[in-house]
């Protein structure tokens, strides 16, 4: 298997070549899922509603599968990357502005002191984040942000965060499009910062992002050239109950099947399941500290801020016929080190 | 020409069979156009973005286009089909709530006195927007506009409004889609009320329909049973500089073409073009009383308050080089029937 995964992990221009690997995917469309019902589940899913002959059917343009982005399709611990995103953006807004040196939480944030920082409350967040994600064209934005996602890394493996993605979800992702399924991430992070990347990294264009958004103002420049301009002004927030409420509002379809991994999703996850026919609906737990983090509180797995994963929650997934994906047992392997694997299927 | 024009009409069952039907197509894919500068500015745009020796070639994923409807794709007057709906569904509301009865605006329209709902104010016809759109669940809403959609009629053709689609447009759908565009509709219209419609008789999906939104509020019915409530708050207004600012939040991509016909149509317009490389932006003029209706005010055209097109928009149009449509002068013939003629191309 290792020959194989390594192939997969090269693309289509890796060892076993194209063709060979074209056939290594029809057999197996999960290789770095272990036997198990979690790849069980998905593969009875997606058989069940794409076969003609299924009383299950789907037809393809109702076909909606939704993805939460932070934890469940990359890593989310020790910090949101887009939070890390806001930290590193104070010096700059800092020197635009200098009175803000003097004033909380840029003071305590420029200081670099990590203890004070962690200490930053929901409110404080709020207006770092209102400060370095609005107030600048969505143009400027997401020059910005690329810039950042290049030289940005994460503090354990020393990678850019777009390296991070998790390969059994990518091919997930592959999959369920070449079955012929939307794609969408829906995320709590902010909409405008995952659209800069989800197409290389995701395949997933910045049409089929849900997230949280804020306003824009219309508006001229002085050669008279139109520009839009971010708003503080939320128009979304895609967390809890937000999330099927942002579905209907870019999507205006329920989705079949719904991935998530904390209580930010449990309502995505209900939404998708009421639907009639055949609904999917999984959460991965970290439970995997070597191989990335463990992390819950379900299960007897240390409590955490970011990707909360309570025992509430367990006991609905397991009440309620969600499944839930155990990074340790049910994944071969862990990163897909940025690559979209077996090549993709975008415009779905 | 009336024969093929009819068995255009009558699709691909039409009298010429569909093989002869898709040759007349690929001699031309508008044939309710006439010959003339807004037919030719069409085809040189296409054949400008798509063909890929072009210098202005658009790869596929990039290539959105954007329409307005109400009286870009279908008849607006006398009134938005909408705001009749809304007025129908008045005595529904007010039984269910009866002290509505004698309060205003609602006893005007109880009334059914045609001169005294003419003069309602635009705070009243909110009122009245509010109450029939708002405090649903999101499927009864869908439910509701559907089945008036079949028993309303135009008051002048005496036809369903769905039956008062334009052909020459909706060629024009069918011709993009067949080149490779995404077609979006981006109206003032609600949102939730043009998707019920939208795939049927444009063959544009409910996730490309972009409109006047308000939010959802998710909650559970006493079975348990998550469900979405229509809310009276506006997340947006997507008339004027909200068509930009929607067509950011809900696409994430600037439209490489764009169609209106009126005065809030202008900074979508204006954002397309202001674009790189080739973008396309016209505008339907009704100057057709005989066969449809004729207002402006531009080119001395009668004035209106729907869809009002005015003489600086005219002439912002000609100095910007935003093609104006005649109906009189560029359009063959007006009326689809609600066909999507040559066949759809969805999802796209």
């Amino acid at each position: 298997m290792k020959l194989n995964r390594r192939a997969l992990l090269k693309g289509s221009a890796g060892i076993l070549g194209s063709a060979s690997l074209a056939s290594a995917q029809l057999q197996d469309p999960l290789p770095s899922w272990n036997a198990g019902p979690a790849k069980q589940g998905i593969v009875d899913f997606v058989r069940a509603t794409t076969d003609p002959s299924s009383p299950k059917f789907v037809p393809p343009t109702e076909r909606v599968a939704t993805f939460d982005q932070d934890g469940t399709l990359w890593v989310e611990h020790p910090m949101y990357s887009q939070v890390v995103y806001c930290l590193d953006r104070v010096p700059v807004v800092v020197k635009a502005k200098p009175d803000l040196a003097n004033a909380e939480p840029f003071r305590t944030v420029m200081s670099g002191n990590g203890e004070a920082m962690a200490k930053l409350s929901t409110d404080d967040l709020m207006k770092i984040l209102a400060a370095t994600l609005t107030g600048m064209s969505v143009d400027d934005f997401e020059a910005e942000v690329k810039k950042w996602l290049v030289v940005a890394r994460d503090p354990r493996w020393k990678k850019p965060y777009t390296k991070l993605t998790y390969a059994p979800m990518i091919e997930l992702l592959n999959y369920v499009r070449a079955s012929g399924y939307s794609t969408y991430i829906v995320t709590g992070g902010g909409q405008d910062f995952v659209r800069v990347y989800s197409d290389r990294v995701y395949g997933i264009p910045p049409e089929q992002v849900v997230g949280t958004a804020g306003g824009t103002t219309y508006g001229y420049d002085q050669n008279g050239q139109p520009f839009l301009t971010k708003d503080p002004k939320l128009l979304l927030n895609d967390n809890n109950a937000g999330k099927p409420e942002g579905i209907h509002l870019m999507i205006g379809r329920r989705p079949y099947a719904a991935f998530g991994n904390s209580t930010g999703d449990r309502q995505m996850l209900e939404y998708t399941k009421a639907g009639g026919g055949e609904r999917l609906a999984m959460l991965v737990l970290h439970d995997d500290a070597q191989r990335e983090y463990a992390y819950g509180p379900a299960q007897g797995l240390p409590d955490t801020k970011v990707g909360t994963f309570t025992q509430a929650l367990y006991d609905e997934a397991k009440s309620k016929g969600w499944i839930v994906i155990s990074m340790k047992s049910d994944w071969k392997s862990i990163f897909a080190g940025g690559l979209l694997l077996s090549g993709r299927v975008t415009g779905k």
